[in-house]
This record gives structure tokens, sequence and C-alpha cells, in this order.
């Protein structure tokens, strides 16, 4: 086990391949970054050219964290998580290492 | 893994198919879709002619998102899900396939 | 796995016998049903004559739904589901069949 | 499996000796007991003569329920529940039999 | 399996490394520690020199405990846990022992 985080800022999606770790991805938290925004948060998944599906929505002094549950591994494309909103939010979890 | 998600809205039921799937599917979050509507958003799993089971219920700027831990594979049915309120839900997770 | 929903509704106690189903049963929400009660509604658990035991708590309004994670099985003895408050909640999940 | 369930009560430390279970507790969920009191209910768990570990914090008419994640088994020594506030929290779960 | 806690103060960030403990650790709850503040309390962990991760954001009064579903084994480097904000956040869940 290797702990595992990404903050995703809201304009700047990033791309994530899974075939660059060495292990099985769970993400199992998203929590609101830093800010003043008041607005919602939301983060969203999306794959190739598909359209994007939202994973979590964070409310500023009402719900600032949520439990997910997601893996990834070396079967999965690359997917590009991105933001909308004005906080940041910063994902956690661990990689479970391929058996040597 | 292969990340899955599923856009619900409001008044368009989707028959869902587990047997379409290269693998059992993983159902682990709802989120609230975009919109202005400010009542409650459920979602509805039926299977058959069964009555309608609720999955979640979403409410703007309130709860906005929910885990949810629900599993679909080749021995299942075709279900309906179905969305009731102003707003879609975004349902989402991961596929693990089936060995090979 | 097939999914698997139970509507309790408040005042009717149900009893629910796990030997009848073709595998283990994994409880993993529960969602407030309709109607206009604004109280909370409670959902509990009951075995033999001992106490019952709160299940969730579940506000109109505020907290809708609530993931659970409770697994039944041959093993069990019948349980017995109750609500109190003004409105029904649905647990919902999926069974897990046995291997044959 | 066997539902599992316990009630702590305000003021009243329980002892949990997990050797007398015939299995593994999974101890799945927290809800807030019945009373009339406004404020939080916080539910610990103390091993020997460590400092106790807080395990949820539960407020009436705002958060009433809470998905926990605890395991004990043969290996576990006593613990000690005990319960800060006004109102009694119910843990819920189920028992996971030893192979025979 | 080992009943597991830890309380990380504000201001006082606390190294952990699970090379010291005889198991597998499960992280899979945070609650908000006693206090008088209002403000949000936040956990992050860090490893090496990499940006810290919010791992959950507790709030006083309105969601004071958030499910968490972290693993950590021998394979993991040192990290280290710290708050931000007024109250202290207790960190809890089970140890389970490695096979010998």
């Amino acid at each position: 086990m290797v702990f595992w985080g990404l903050e995703v800022k809201p304009g700047k999606p990033q791309s994530y391949d899974p075939k660059v770790e060495q292990g099985k991805v769970h993400v199992t938290q998203a929590t609101l970054g830093q800010g003043l925004g008041k607005g919602s948060s939301v983060i969203q998944c999306s794959k190739g050219d598909k359209t994007p599906i939202y994973l979590c929505s964070l409310l500023p002094n009402k719900t600032e964290c949520c439990p997910l549950n997601l893996e990834f591994d070396d079967d999965d494309e690359t997917v590009e998580f991105s933001v909308t909103g004005d906080r940041s939010i910063h994902l956690s979890g661990y990689l479970e290492e391929y058996d040597q």
C-alpha cells in the first residue's frame, strides 16, 4: 500500500493515466481545497470523447468532504479529472501494488 | 477496472442491462446534476413489474452527493433507473472485468 | 448479483427471513420514502425478543439517505424491520448468489 | 452472518470482549438513540489505559447516523465503549462466523 | 484485528511510520475532537516533500465525523498527518495482523 493523492484545481483539467502507477489505485475520498468561494465545487471524470460524469459535489461550510470508491488499474484508459467551481478538490486514497 | 458512469435525467427512465458489460459493475456514487431546481431529486431502480425502490435522495445546496454500493453482473436481469425531481443524477463507479 | 430492495412502512413491521433468498443479501442503503411528514424516520432491526437496534435515522429535507452495510445469509434467524416516524424507508442493496 | 447490535447509554460505559463472539464482528453504523437532548453525542472507544478515541459524533436534527467500519475478532483485547452527551448511540453491524 | 486510533492536534504534526505496526492499518473514520472552535478543522497527509493532500474537512455542529478508507502497510514510507483549524481530529480504524 502507498498513500495516493491528487489535487485538481478549477479550470485546470488533469489527465490521469493509471498505467503509470505500479499498482491498482483506490480513490476513496474527495475534500474541498482552500479558498473563499462559497458556491459548490464539482469534480468530473471523462473518458475519451464521452460526456463527463460528476463524481461528487462539495459545498463550502456544509459538506466539505465525501467518501468515494473508485478503482483504476492497468486495464484503464487515461481519464481526465476536472473541477468546476471556485475551489480545488483533493482526491485521496491508496495504491495497492501489483504482485511481483 | 474501467471507469463507469451514467447520467439519468428526470422523466427519462433508462433501461440498464448488465449483460452488455464485459464485467461486474460497481455503482459507488450518486451526484446531483446541473440545474436550478431546488427540490429533491430521487433516483429509483425497478426490476420487472415490481414496485420501484428508492436508491437515494439528493438535496440541492444541502446534500448533493451520496456514496452507493450496488453491484450488477451477468446474473442480473435488466433494471430500470429513473429520476423524479428537477435535476438529473449522475451514477459513477467502475467495471471489474471478468477473468478471461 | 441481483438487485434487492425492500420498503418498510411506518407502523407495519416486516419479518425478513434470509433463508428464503438464494444468496447472501448485502443491504447497502436506506432512503426516505415519499410523504409530507417533517419529523425523523428511524428504521430498527430486532431479532427474537432482544431490544430493537436503530439502523439509521433520516431527516426530511436534511439527510434523506444514508449508506448502510449489513449482510444476511442462511445462518441468520428471521429479523424484523420496523419504522417509526411519518415516512417509509426504502432499503436497497444486492443479492450475491450462493455457488452452485 | 448474524445481525449484531449494541446500545451504549450516556454515562454507562460498556466493556466489550470480542472473544465472547463466535465470529468476527463488523461494526458498520452508529445511530443516535431516542431523547430530547439537543447537543451532540459522541461515542468513544478505549483499550487498556490508553486515551479514548472518538469514533463518531452525532447531532440531533442534523446528522443522526453515520457509517462506521470497525472489525473485532479473537485477537482483540477487551475494549470499552462510552458515550458522552444526552442521548444513547446504537451501534449495528453483523457477525461473520468463524469457519468450523 | 486490533482497534487502532490516533488523535492529531492542531499545529502538532505527527509522523506515522506504518512499519512499526504488526499488520496492515485500515483508517476508517475521522471525528472532530473537543473544543469550542467554530471553524473547520482539516486533516492533511503528506509524504516526503510532496504537497500535503487534504483527507477530510470537519465542521463543528454541522459535520463532525466522516468515513475514510485508507490502508497502510509495510510497503509504505513514513507519512505525516497534520491538522489545521481549532480542534483536533481523531482517526480510528483497525489493524489486520500479518499472517505468521
